[in-house]
């Protein structure tokens, strides 16, 4: 009945991210490829699991922060898609279309499925906002966005549909939707860092790399193991051309009618998935944060045919107890040697293990295993919930504050072309002086992106960091600190 | 500050039910029509978390059963839409197409909005499912379907986009896709009834009203206030055509290479929130059951300028209180009158309303209003969390025998066209005599569409009814008691 399969998993996450990553989605059964349309993939129980809770995190923070939740049609008709000029620029050619319906019949008007909503969100926008007593008027919701990427697609980073959450926000000022694009930085740390333990930092986007359709575009980058950077959530203000288009105003206390002032925010758990499993995981297969782990116990009973019974009684006593105290726990029953299923659930990422035989259960104390760190304890048996519990917190604070120190060790400074190549060949991002972040600079941008194939993040927004030197790509004054990296 | 619009609903449920239903949606924001795509609506905060608790308490059922959630791609390759024939014909007419990106480049092959997820699962299970030991392979996904409905639609009821779950499952044998079919019906009892409190009766549907591709197809009805039925979750037992189409096969146990049997059961998330709302909901507006409710508890202080401080202070540590122990409550601090406010949460179904004010205080007792009764009791502050879970779970039990008498109420016998048009017109379901469910009888099933503007529902699927009497269409001898109801 044993599988002949290889049992371990073990692939060089450092040396070769690419192949680890392929790999791991196959042989944890994240996402199957095998979907016969380019560039969508079939998300896998593994995924979805911890996918529905980084959805639940999420949410409940958007709702604690006043965001109400709607569910807009997967469809935008193209007359809605047309009103922003820069937003149709960005969009438009990467949009799918729905043209017609049954054996042929056109549609009166095409519609796009949605790639994002603003152009959805506004309409009803300006129905609703009547007053200043509506606003702050904030929404989101929970939906898939459609992309005809042209780049080549990789499963959870970059694919055709991908899962998001996306807020849309109104406000009477800009300095209101400048507070909310602040606040959106802090759910953002609430919940990817504190939450799923992925570090990144928010920078203000170059001006010509903005959101189509936003005056300001706040973007948030982690460090991939290979030493590129993958955008997270971003944040955008968007410009006053936009609720201008879609008329969406409303009456100030002096009864003056006045545009609103918007903001989107767009964290893509199906990226930042991609995000946990290549930050945590390691040589032997996937590490989940206790808080999102699809399973957070794994109870291995050892046995034979003589003691069979009174382990597995013992086993099910404890998956019993932890389940009351919430922790998500399953039994291995399979007919498979220990150390088959050691290694299996080392590479599925199970945060413990607790192993269970008649040595244990006289003894009173189960032998757990700590997946992220490989160490093992004993734990009395009647205790086994409350330790869970409070090493799955230190689970958690170990994960984070590992990949935080991965982080800042990943970023170089440079003063140089020269340098900044020889860093960036290295896996690190760099931080140099530039000219500037308005389009006077595009062209110091371009030669970055020509010569180091790699592109200016914008400058770092938590901390306004002076710049010394010169601009790294045409020698004049630098006027500001930017990061430089390589890109998904 | 106080609005100028009319603040008590009343609509006579009863009397005229559309007009109820239509201006419901309108008044407690559940859903806005005016999205500017025929037959697509914008799913509004006060819906939404309704049907995510919906959502979550069908999925825990569904992952207790042993399905497992995937997210599929929203796109079908037109090949595989073709594949099965029986399918095609029946939703080719209702389908969505992708035909061309971005500028107006043409796709190779069209791409259909899934109106169902048959053809992207069985694509999969062929790729997936080896070998007996894999069987049974239970699964669901949580998304949106899409059809191209030419009969008038109706938000909640009937829509061009509706929010399901969909389980789809392979198995060894027809028998075991039996036992899924009921184990379907088990689940639709514990979550529809037990949770949501809506009845239902499951019907094997005749062979002439079977879902396209299926071999049997057991839906269960609903009742609505004015005397349709509207149809409820359904499974189906798939034709084994469907599984040759795909290749999908399993070896045997003596290495035998079989085709699977599957199944399909589909929870229309949007469709029971319309049951739901239409069941329980009365002049007055809506009402939730407890389990379910967007809040659960409605905390109103009343106040004068003396006494501001200490009656919210005293509503924040209820509020505290409540939530801690999950309930969901909010205090109103609007500037509305006292008699605004009360009618406005008993319009939005909140099960629970606690009115403070500084008697209440003074008295260690609060006045809790429940909805569904009208009742108004005074209940210690120190235990209010106690009395409004327990009574919660009254609420919901009175919900449901209310439901299920009201159901068993609106069915009547009837042994000629004459007794079922008279029957029909007073809003029941009526039951009686039918030669037979074979295709044989599709002609008296025919007639009974064109004389009462009426459909055969099918026969009882929990217990065999003893047939009597003669059939009500044709004359001769009954086969089959049979359910006739006006339809959604």
């Amino acid at each position: 009945m044993v599988k002949k399969e290889k049992i371990t998993f073990d692939k060089n996450k450092k040396e070769n991210f690419s192949e680890w990553y392929s790999e791991i989605i196959k042989k944890a059964e994240l996402g199957d490829m095998r979907y016969n349309i380019k560039g969508f993939i079939v998300f896998q129980p593994w995924s979805v699991l911890v996918m529905e809770k980084m959805y639940q995190l999420m949410e409940e923070e958007l709702q604690l922060k006043g965001h109400k939740p709607y569910w807009y049609p997967v469809v935008i008709p193209e007359k809605n898609f047309l009103m922003e000029k820069n937003h149709v620029k960005g969009f438009a050619p990467e949009v799918f279309w729905v043209t017609e319906t049954g054996a042929g019949e056109k549609l009166e008007e095409k519609l796009a499925l949605r790639p994002t909503s603003e152009t959805a969100f506004y309409q009803m926008f300006s129905i609703w906002i009547r007053s200043y007593k509506d606003l702050p008027f904030k929404t989101y919701q929970r939906a898939q966005v459609f992309r005809h990427e042209t780049k080549a697609t990789k499963p959870f980073i970059r694919s055709r549909e991908f899962h998001w959450i996306e807020t849309h926000n109104a406000f009477d000022s800009k300095e209101n939707a400048l507070k909310q694009a602040k606040e959106d930085m802090d759910t953002t740390k609430k919940v990817l860092l504190e939450k799923f333990c992925v570090p990144f930092i928010f920078f203000k986007r170059p001006e010509w790399d903005k959101f189509p359709g936003a005056e300001s575009t706040f973007a948030s980058d982690t460090l991939m193991p290979d030493g590129k950077v993958l955008q997270l959530p971003s944040t955008h203000i968007i410009s006053q051309e936009f609720t201008k288009a879609f008329n969406v105003k409303y009456l100030d206390k002096n009864g003056k009618e006045n545009y609103c002032w918007t903001t989107c925010y767009g964290p893509a758990i199906s990226r930042i998935f991609a995000a946990v499993i290549s930050i945590h995981g390691d040589n032997k297969g996937l590490i989940f944060p206790f808080n999102i782990a699809p399973l957070q116990a794994i109870i291995i009973p050892i046995f034979n045919e003589k003691n069979r019974e009174k382990v597995l009684k013992e086993a099910e006593k404890i998956e019993k107890e932890l389940r009351a105290k919430k922790i998500r726990t399953e039994t291995d029953l399979q007919e498979k040697t220990m150390g088959e299923k050691f290694y299996f659930w080392e590479m599925k990422g199970v945060p413990f293990r607790i192993e269970l035989g008649e040595k244990e259960i006289n003894e009173k104390k189960a032998t757990v295993f700590r997946r992220d760190t490989g160490k093992k304890t004993k734990e009395s048996i009647g205790k086994l919930a409350e330790f869970i519990l409070k090493e799955g917190e230190k689970q958690s604070n170990a994960l984070k504050e590992k990949a935080e120190k991965e982080f800042m060790q990943g970023i170089s400074e440079a003063d140089s072309i020269e340098k900044a190549r020889k860093e960036l060949e290295k896996g690190k991002i760099v931080k140099t002086g530039f000219c500037s972040v308005s389009m006077d600079s595009a062209e110091c941008a371009e030669k970055i992106e020509k010569e180091l194939n790699a592109s200016v993040r914008g400058t770092k927004f938590s901390e306004k960091e002076k710049a010394k030197g010169k601009c790294i790509a045409c020698g004049k004054k630098a006027q500001e600190i930017v990061y430089i990296a390589k890109s998904y």
